[in-house]
């Protein structure tokens, strides 16, 4: 309770600790729950269970393991291609969300594969690439990133469900931080 | 991405869709992960995802069914008592999380076979009772807060860990709204 904070140091096998849990979380949160849990969002221009786990396919398909690869690679431009944040605005729209957990799922599995078969160590960790906005990153930061924008994303899907009933709490809302969010 | 915001109805069925994921998704998150993942907080007086674990056993032994008897009961005090929010920094501290893990599972499942038994219907939900601070409550209310009280602190335990990575991701930190909560 009283212990000061003291964040953690960035070591591959705790990130894959996090990365590998990820799709198995949200399974478990998401599958066979009612269409109103899943389709449900915050408000105008937010974002529901089912967008979000559309959200984290793309970027198994485009962001984390690509951009990765262009870092460790003896590539002259190490400039990363935007990433898309609305891809599966477009994407997915059809797919039932067995259909999306599962593809989170095998996608995610073999990213893991791909990113153990890289064998990071602490040279490779500090392999730079350039983001097109924020400009030169490590490939450490990258994979903190991962492990922090998949947690982000659990929060956040936890956090639209618990607003489904921010009106059915009545008075205990003075209690609930999660509903103020 | 356009929908308006349009909150849930309190369902029983679909509260406790909720109420039993639950102790399986935070034992998938948790169970068999790095010490540092489990017991960092999010700075001094906050809590660590352990912390939140011994929480939410004890809600299941003295807050929820318990208040929701009260209110179906014929008593003429239907004041509760009052919750004590920092037991669990005074109990379970010697136990390890796959304890834990597995006491919160066990209280939660018959805590919903006990729900089940009382046969909620809309005019049981009408039920009311006296909270120590808020006043009058009724049992609709109190099963809301019970799924909402659940969702939150999945957002919770996820925030903390997020946390862990906040030095680690260099410029990306901008992004990742998780780490501003």
């Amino acid at each position: 309770m009283s212990k000061k904070f003291k964040s953690m140091t960035f070591e591959i096998d705790k990130a894959i600790e996090i990365l590998e849990r990820t799709p198995l979380a949200i399974e478990t949160l998401l599958k066979g729950i009612s269409e109103e849990w899943l389709k449900n969002n915050e408000g105008e221009n937010t974002w529901s269970p089912y967008t979000i786990v559309g959200h984290l396919i793309h970027g198994e398909k485009t962001d984390w393991i690509p951009r990765a690869k262009i870092m460790l690679s003896d590539a002259q431009n190490k400039t990363f291609e935007p990433f898309d944040r609305f891809a599966q605005m477009r994407e997915n729209q059809d797919k039932s969300i067995d259909e999306l957990l599962a593809e989170f799922k095998d996608l995610r599995s073999q990213n893991l594969q791909e990113l153990k078969s890289l064998q990071i160590n602490n040279s490779k960790l500090s392999s730079k690439g350039v983001h097109p906005e924020l400009g030169e990153v490590s490939l450490e930061e990258l994979l903190s990133t991962w492990v922090v924008h998949d947690l982000g994303h659990i929060s956040q899907i936890t956090r639209v469900m618990a607003k489904q009933y921010k009106n059915e709490v009545g008075a205990w809302k003075a209690y609930l931080g999660i509903l103020k969010k």
